[in-house]
């Protein structure tokens, strides 16, 4: 596993008790780290505290920002997965009056894309797998993921680099470990997340520098059809940045000159 | 954590690389066990493997099976719950080609619930967290659990044993560790779950006794109405077997002969 650690110390194994193993009552960040800074540390941070404020988890996010510093100069160069969940637990899914939150890190290199998906695009597959809508959690990346897992088996084929979710209602989402934008007469869209969808911190990233930039954004409700009649469509998450979407089963979209202005705005956090 | 075993020999920590941590991407078991014997152990066998192959989990249901056995003879009395997870993975959601089923096993003493919940009948919160729709995990005793925690989280008033939940368009479901039936001139109902929920075993065992003993039984949608309208109403699980409903919010149901008759029906399973 490489470097490993539990509430702020060196350990690689999890007590039997833990409600993230039981109920997956917790969340995560997956944070890119470089020459041991924190890439986008603060937008991570504020993810986090809306997470735990809306499971009411107990969190101390100075110690997590304390810890997450700590652990990055560790690591050097590579990601930082940081898992939180409520701690130990009795049997049941009451949550504990005495709660203490667990802080799970873990280090590794960083992920090993293809240059080629940023510089030329990548197909996506469309998976059948349906995000369920549930208000309550919309947003938050918290530890149930077995959507995620099923749609990632969909399949292997390595010509598609990543799969499109879409809600119950037919609705385009994001992807399976990523954000989808799509650009219609100059404006750059993505859709909203008030049912289902993890609110990735590259999206809001992209939202603010687009919006400095003077590219108008807009976050609405985006569905099938209107995916194939964009002008341009991209994938975002923390670790690559942007990926154009050049591909989806018969359709195609050229790669287009606003997804490659955004990149160019991105370069401080992606590594060429 | 009293007796605790991982792939069939004592051990109490779970490496930080196991995808049930990570992403929910498991299941589990709750077993009551009486004098070395597991209770229902056919159903639970038979859900878990049902489980299994909904997601894709290379489980080997007679090692399982001769764990449990060993396990329960070591535990004596009390509850034995299993979670199966999809074993250790890399980061990201691709579910391993190699991947290897770990099983973790924990013993704790029977839950203390008090007598009166089953001899006098109990309140039932009206949760307002609703279940997602999601039909490729209903049924499915699965690690992806947050739904339950908020809604076990939203009363502390011990005057309510249990919580109602109900699905995105209001029909009544089951309660957050229960399944739920309702009595209907004579016949006996229980909400379908193809949406969501959880096939509880005990729910499976009264099907199947009230069946054996002449009882007519359906499986169907519930309306909030027609629970409200029925003639008994009771919740069954595999740890306390019925606690007859006798009150949510104003409304109130006798304690009733069928559920009584039911009761009786299942007295090999539950202490008295």
């Amino acid at each position: 596993m490489g470097l490993t650690w539990i509430d702020g110390r060196p350990a690689d194994a999890l007590p039997l008790s833990d409600r993230g193993l039981a109920y997956g009552d917790g969340l995560f960040e997956t944070i890119a780290v470089r020459r041991g800074r924190l890439l986008l540390l603060e937008r991570h941070l504020q993810r986090l505290g809306e997470g735990a404020r809306r499971l009411a988890l107990p969190l101390d996010l100075a110690l997590v920002r304390a810890e997450l510093l700590a652990f990055a100069g560790e690591l050097g160069s590579g990601v930082a997965k940081l898992i939180v969940t409520r701690g130990d637990g009795l049997r049941g899914y009451a949550p504990p009056a005495d709660a203490r939150c667990r802080r799970i890190l873990s280090g590794g290199p960083p992920p090993a894309y293809p240059a080629r998906h940023r510089e030329q695009g990548i197909r996506l597959f469309p998976c059948a797998t349906r995000l369920a809508e549930q208000p309550l959690l919309a947003g938050l990346k918290h530890l149930n993921r077995l959507e995620q897992v099923l749609a990632r088996a969909e399949w292997q084929d390595p010509a598609c680099a990543e799969g499109l979710m879409r809600d119950a209602s037919g609705r385009v989402v994001e992807g399976v470990f990523s954000n989808l934008f799509v650009v219609r007469d100059g404006e750059l869209l993505t859709p909203a997340l008030a049912r289902c969808g993890v609110a990735g911190v590259m999206r809001a990233e992209i939202l603010a520098r687009a919006a400095q930039a003077g590219i108008a954004t807009r976050i609405e409700d985006i569905d099938y059809p209107a995916l194939l009649a964009a002008d341009e469509v991209f994938l975002c998450n923390s670790q690559y940045g942007i990926w154009p979407v050049v591909a989806l089963e018969g359709h195609g979209w050229p790669l287009g000159g606003l997804t490659r202005k955004l990149q160019g705005l991105l370069s401080d956090l992606v590594d060429a």
